[in-house]
């Protein structure tokens, strides 16, 4: 049987015409605190518990994200949106005010590429005019979800990492103005057997290999034509085995790679052990600090791989292993 | 503030070329029983957990929906795919040894109409050949999941539904054979302020009202211009609403209405209540009869409006309502 190699898919009409990040209190200590649209300095943000702050760092990022347009909800054609919750409730919940067309997504972290990849398909191919990216993920609510209440005061592993609290919403249009979205291929699932709730890096790395080695191929490029490569929480673990795995084929991946979860705590001083995750933290590092580089000609093409760790503990419980996926989205500058 | 009334795609190069039905044993002495392509007798199926089991449906309908193609897995370009599991494991897990590229999507029980709207989209612009439109669910790992677990033996309430234990998979691409994709619309969520998670066909016939409303203005097109109006799960509950929603406006859509809650169980001699539920009951309905008679041309043209609870267990305990959504997917046979 031969390997399905997918489609990777050409935009020449997909620009990132507006975008924010909203992040939580740990976050704007971290070395990029400064860049984000809003910091919600309470972990609950007036709101009554953490599932509703989480549903309301989605609205906050996409109201930033079109008040810096001049897009009303009835110019909106559509909004793709998801999160870490059960039901993806950050999304809908967050979301359902605004009133637009809304298609649920489910990517684990990956889901921000999911999102952008399906708004720039939707709008190069003509079917909407102006369609939102929307993703969020919470310390507190993913913690209490996925391992264990807070106040159990678990020790967290080595391996483990830090869910951001944060939030980015991406509005993207045919407007002929970068950050353009030029490329973009969908990942494939890949079981690389992992089995512990607190190592997501080990479970997503060979996902990221594949998706990028895919990408790489389909559209002729290497790594040396792209200024930088952005993973989205790979962490330190993750990271690492990356490496490994690109430089089985003589590729030095470390040159030109940067991992969101890598640089949106300071991890001398702030205990996140091997880095941050969930979807809000790639969503918030792209929203606050990379795309602003890409408009303003800084950087002239990075590659976006986000990658999830579908992890469900349900399955784990009965014995199963994360399977990790990696969407990979190409910006460009021109 | 105007409302916003999004976009309703338009589609000249979308066919569904294959599409199969699996269900467990209850939804065999339905109806429509002998219909689908492969009954799995045993709520486990020969898997060690529901929740396995849910995901071997998943398997068995793509498998299925493939062997009736020459399609091998290399030649397939995408799959879109969900289901009610947290993390959407069902389709995660089902789907991952085919190795093909995969967007996970969430809508409850919109989801296949969902999955058929975007796979339509992407292969009529061209991005891909062939897509794949997956989901799921199962009446064990649901009822574990959203409300009690079955051996707590709670009375079920006289509107609530019974979670269909079944799968369908449809294969989408340009082939010039009908089934055809012809137009969808996307929901917009729609907040009717239940909070009963045994009501989910209140949560919904807004929703159904909204998108199906939208739809027949944006394509100019009235219920008698369709065999059917396909509603995924209302039940009795909710189709009863939706009649007098579309009473308001002169429409007695009854008239062409069908509901697959409504159809899947024998609500005489099976104890089902309101009627069934779930991503896999509408799926299965269409998969296993409705779209077999679109493409004998039995049936012309019908609409599948595929409605779903975006209900969180946690987010009702948390005194929250139950959000419903609707997307609406025109099939016609030429």
């Amino acid at each position: 049987m031969g390997v399905c190699e997918g489609k990777t898919f050409k935009f020449s009409n997909a620009a990132i015409t507006s975008f924010a990040a909203v992040a939580g209190k740990v976050e704007s200590k971290g070395p990029y605190g400064d860049e984000f649209d809003e910091i919600v300095e309470d972990n609950k943000g007036g709101a009554d518990t953490w599932e509703q702050a989480e549903a309301m760092l989605q609205t906050k990022a996409l109201r930033h994200a079109m008040d810096k347009t001049p897009l009303t909800t009835e110019k909106m054609d559509l909004i793709f949106a998801g999160d870490l919750l059960n039901q993806c409730t950050g999304s809908s919940y967050g979301l359902k005010d605004f009133y637009i067309p809304f298609l649920g997504i489910y990517g684990a972290c990956s889901t921000f590429a999911e999102a952008l990849l399906l708004s720039a398909s939707m709008v190069n191919a003509g079917y909407v005019e102006n369609c939102a990216a929307v993703t969020s993920s919470h310390f507190s609510s993913a913690e209490r979800q996925f391992r264990f209440p807070l106040n159990y005061g678990g020790v967290r592993t080595p391996t483990a990492q830090w869910t951001a609290t944060a939030a980015g919403a991406a509005i993207v249009t045919s407007e002929p103005e970068p950050p353009f979205i030029r490329a973009a291929t969908v990942g494939k699932i890949q079981d690389m057997g992992i089995n512990d709730l607190n190592n997501m890096g080990a479970a997503m790395a060979g996902a990221a290999y594949d998706t990028l080695s895919r990408h790489f191929k389909h559209t002729g490029t290497h790594p040396e034509d792209y200024d930088l490569i952005i993973t989205g929480d790979l962490g330190q673990v993750g990271s690492d085995l990356l490496y490994d795995l690109f430089k089985r084929d003589g590729v030095a991946l470390e040159k030109w790679h940067k991992d969101c979860g890598l640089m949106l705590y300071d991890r001398e001083s702030q205990d996140v052990h091997a880095g941050g995750s969930g979807c809000g933290c790639s969503a918030a590092m792209m929203c606050g600090h990379f795309l602003k580089r890409v408009k303003n000609g800084e950087l002239k093409r990075i590659l976006y791989a986000a990658t999830g760790a579908l992890m469900s503990p349900t399955m784990v419980q009965q014995g199963g292993s994360i399977p990790g996926i990696c969407h990979v989205v190409s910006v460009e500058s021109a």
